[in-house]
Order: structure tokens, then sequence, then C-alpha cells
């Protein structure tokens, strides 16, 4: 099959790109240096990938993707890097084999892991992010709690999601030692030998954790692009020019497509006007006619692709480019 | 079941409120007056209580819509109100004995209807939102060629999308009415029994248009209450609670299950403060704890519909409120 072939709107996905990218960051980081994070793809086909590239455990952000990645075989060590309320999904997935960790910020979220039967943890920190997480100070705390109610702590977590998109490689690096100093103060209390943390953004500027959670840096969106990450866009939307004329092009991927969080997404040579339900309205660069197909590059690489079925990778730019495979996108939902 | 054991997060519409919907939109534009549009739910069990309530014409803004509501048995008289470039999948669906109109504005999307095996077409008028459409002036030339090449015209649609949402009843009737204006001189041309538009925002004071072509009113969000539309909010996102402390509150619920293009979702009681891929942060109104369950108003019904697998018919406000019925999202890619 070729590109020219597919419906539009679909998710493409540049293979070499692709593999250019598993492969810079597995020198960057091999094997257990980094924990990849399968929210940015939510595909067990991608994430197999990853593992051919030596890395073996998987961070996730839901307990669908927990349950897809263990039903996918890629079970060896998958961390849930969220806390959950419920987690008697994970207790069955234990059961059956896999190896999963949890996070824990609370005493709530410690007695629902040792009720739902999952065994092991690690404590999440606010290293700064202010979203989930305990305190330094409090993580030791929690983490006799955690070993008092017969759970093995495996160590520490903690994101600094706020300083990923950050545009100054200096300051981002700068503030991300701040929040490491957190995570030492907590790891120092809290003891085990993980210590987790990081994304596709700080990546190269964060050493002391043991590993990174790094999952945007596989197929990239024009946000990394701009905060000068050295991976390349693999991911693209394509789609049908539907209408042409009078210095305007409206394309058939809207925000039913496309995700928007991060701003608009981007018509290589074209300047986007607007974003409707079905439509991308765009001055184009060129002139087009209706039934034109064009790939679009989406802004933010996570909530674009959970808008998709499925994702298919193929063989370069052009409209006569072979579809080498198509993924399912299997870790939609919750 | 009830409320309190769906799994989160998830999405639920107030029994009594879609039915109230339903009723009072069915009561201002009875049977054939209203074709309700199917692109706001997605969802055929959803289009089948719209069906009980009089309405045997629907809107669709896909192909896999038109499809799917086809296979439901819901085809006697399917619009898609936007323009394809390959309408092999409508004609198979007309050959399997639904009836479907197609929108065209092009020589182009003319073509493609012919080809395609569809029999009957809109006329698509660009009535000021300026994003697919012909100008009035040319529609008649338009509909001359459609019928040039075999196609039946069924007269025109066109859609003033940018007046939905405006604040101002008196400046949305005013200017619904200049595009109106545009519409009549259009259908002089084309003829035809049909004149298509409208939406929500404008379903009472579009009284040219034959039928209007709503679809938000049925669920409602919170973008078209601010616009002072007489529609009860019946969809929302119920979440769990992660993270209490500090002056904060963390849900489950973020960029993945709420769209977010219209700004933030609502948490009646509380301020919003950010929105990530599984988050929502904000400020309580009241104290809370974590595992305590909210429910989210969604800012835009479209786009967050499209998030879900399913939809959860709910008797009441309620934790414990039983779990009517359970609805697949079933008209979602493309």
């Amino acid at each position: 099959m070729r590109v020219a072939d597919l419906t539009t709107p679909a998710l493409l996905v540049d293979a070499a790109a692709l593999e250019a990218n598993l492969a810079d960051m597995a020198s960057a980081l091999p094997g257990p240096r980094l924990r990849p994070h399968v929210k940015a793809h939510k595909t067990t086909a991608l994430a197999a990938r990853q593992a051919a590239h030596g890395h073996h455990g998987f961070t996730c952000a839901t307990i669908r993707e927990i349950e897809g990645m263990a039903a996918a075989g890629l079970g060896t060590d998958l961390l849930l890097a969220n806390e959950v309320l419920d987690a008697r999904r994970l207790g069955r997935v234990v059961d059956n084999g896999a190896r999963v960790t949890v996070a824990v910020d609370s005493a709530e979220t410690v007695r629902a892991a040792a009720d739902g039967g999952v065994r092991e943890v690690l404590v999440d920190v606010d290293v700064g992010q202010h979203r989930c997480g305990t305190t330094p100070e409090t993580a030791g705390a929690l983490a006799d709690a955690a070993r008092a109610a017969g759970l093995t702590v495996r160590g520490v977590m903690g994101y600094e999601g706020h300083l990923q998109m950050l545009a100054d490689p200096a300051e981002r690096a700068r503030r991300t030692t701040g929040c490491t100093d957190r995570l030492r103060v907590a790891h120092a209390d809290v003891g085990g030998e993980i210590v987790s943390g990081g994304g596709t953004g700080t990546h190269a500027m964060n050493t002391f954790v043991t590993e990174i959670q790094a999952g945007s840096y596989a197929l990239m969106d024009t946000a990394y692009t701009a905060a000068g990450l050295p991976f390349r866009q693999a991911l693209t939307v394509l789609s049908t020019v539907v209408f042409a004329g009078e210095g305007r092009a409206v394309a058939d991927a809207g925000l039913k497509a496309l995700a928007t969080d991060h701003g608009h997404p981007t018509v290589p040579g074209g300047t986007v006007v607007s974003c409707a339900d079905e439509h991308l309205t765009y001055t184009p660069g060129t002139p087009l006619r209706a039934g034109d197909r064009i790939r679009i590059l989406p802004a933010h690489v996570d909530p674009t692709v959970v808008l998709h079925e499925r994702l298919h990778v193929v063989d370069g730019d052009g409209p006569d480019a072979e579809v080498l495979d198509t993924w399912a996108v299997d870790l939609r939902g919750w």
C-alpha cells in the first residue's frame, strides 16, 4: 500500500526518523538508563521497537497502558508513574506474571496499592511541578508507611514536567538541578535502588536519576522541536485539501485529529488560520487544488496520538511512499 | 451498576437533562425542521433517541459517521455536510439502501460525488464563515455542473459557524440575517426543496432555512451555556481526585479526557489551574481527600466526546446514581 491510498486524516510515522530517534536515545541512555514512557505513543508495536533498542523497563500513565503492555509481552518491569486509588486491576496484572510498580504519594494511595495486590512502589516526590507527589521532607515517612503495609519500596521518582519545554537549555539545566536536589533529599530518607524522573526535554541534563522517563523523543512534535531537542519530527498527520481558493486552503484534519493545547499544528510553507472539529484552515505557501494531500506537523504528540486508531509507518515524504506497517494505537482509554 | 463503580475518567450523560434537551428542541423544531448533527455525540444510540423524538434526517461530518448511521438503521436521509474528494465509500452506503446526500462546493467535489456513486448533493455556500463553500454568485453554475454530471441537486446549505458562540443574542440574530441573505441569493439560482444550515447557537433565529443542523444542544458544554442557550448541561466527565493537599487538588482527567480548545473545563465550586495529559489541577472550593470523585463540565462537547470509548447514561448527580445504560461512542475515526 502507498500513502496515496490511505483514508485521511491519517497518522503517519516516518520509519527512518523513528529509528534514528530510537537509536540516538539508546546511544545516549542505553538499556536501563531509559525507561521509555508509552503515554506518548500508546502503541505496543512501537514499545516493542524500543525494547529492541535495549530498553526493557517501561513507564506508563494509566492502568490500561499497564494491562496492554503486559498483554503484549512487554511486562518485564512496568512503572505506573501516576497515582491510583483503585489498584485491583494492577494486582491482577501482577498475578498474571508481570512486574508492576506504582507511584504513591499519600496514605490513601499506599492503602490502594496494598489493597489492590501491587507489591512494589516508588515514592513520588513533588520536585517543583506542584501536581502530585509528597514533599521531600515527608517522603521518608511515607516510605515507612508503605513498608509497614507490606509493600517493597524500590526508590523514588520525581518529574520536572514544568521544565521540559523551557527554550533556554542553560536555564533548563540550572532549574533541573534544583529539582534533583529535592529528589536527593527524598531519596536519602526513602532508600531503594531506583531514582526515576526526567523526560525528553531534560534527558541529557538530569544526571542524578538512575533512569529517564522520556516518551516524546520517539515521535516528536513542534513544541519539543522548538525547545531545541536533538530528535527528528517523525510524526505527521496526512490530510486532504478539501477546499482551495480565495487565498486559503482547508484540510480535512481538525481538532479531532490534531491536539491544539500547545498551539496550532504546522503546515510546512503555510500559515494556519484556525482549527475546527474536522477542518484546518490555512494560508498555503504554494497554489493548491482540492484533492491535494499535505502532511501536518502536530504541536503536541501525546494528545494527538490518542485521537487516532492506528499509526502508519511510512517510507519517506512523498505521496508514493510505501506504507511499511500499520500499528494499532492499542493503549488508548482507561 | 452505580456511578461509584465506574472506572475514571468516564463520560457521563444525565438522562433527565438529555431527555429535556431533546424534548425542548423537538418542540421548537419538530420533525424535519431539525436535522440533528451527529458529530457532537458520535453515538448511534443517542441518534436513535433523537429519531424517537421525531427527527429522521441526520447531519454527519465524516464518511465514518454516514457508514455507522446507515449500519445502525438510521439511514433514512443522511447529509454529509462536508466536502469529500473520494466518495466511493458513500456510494457503497447508497448501494446498500441508505439515502446519502453530500455537500459540494467545487468542480472537484462534484466529480468525486459522481464518480463515487452518490446521487444527491447540496451546494455548500460560504455564508461568511470563510471555510468551505462556493460564493453565492457561483452556486447556480455549480448546481448546473452537478446536474450535468448526473447528480440530483436537492438545494443549498450554509453554516454560520462563526456566529454560534456570540454572547449577545441580538448581534447573533442580526448577523445571522446577513448569512441567510447570502444563502437566499444562492438558493434562488440553485433551486431545490432543501435549505439547510444553522446550529445550536442560531437554531431559534435562523428562520430562513428549512432545516437546522444542530448537534451540541443534546449534551451541551460550558461554552454554549455561556452563550445563553436554553439547554441543560447533560455531559460531565467523572473523575477521581488522586491528590489533595497544599491548597490544590489533582483529578485524573486531563487533555486525553477533556478538550481544551474552548478553554479549561469547569470544576463546580473550584478554579482550574492547569490541564496536563492525564491530570486536571485545580483549587477546590471545599476540602477534599484522595479518592473523592467529582464531575467536571467540558468546555467543548464535540472534541471531548471523541476522547471516550463509551458514554454512561446516569440517573442524577450523586455518587450512588444508577448507570441506566452504557452507549458506545461508535462513530469515532474516519
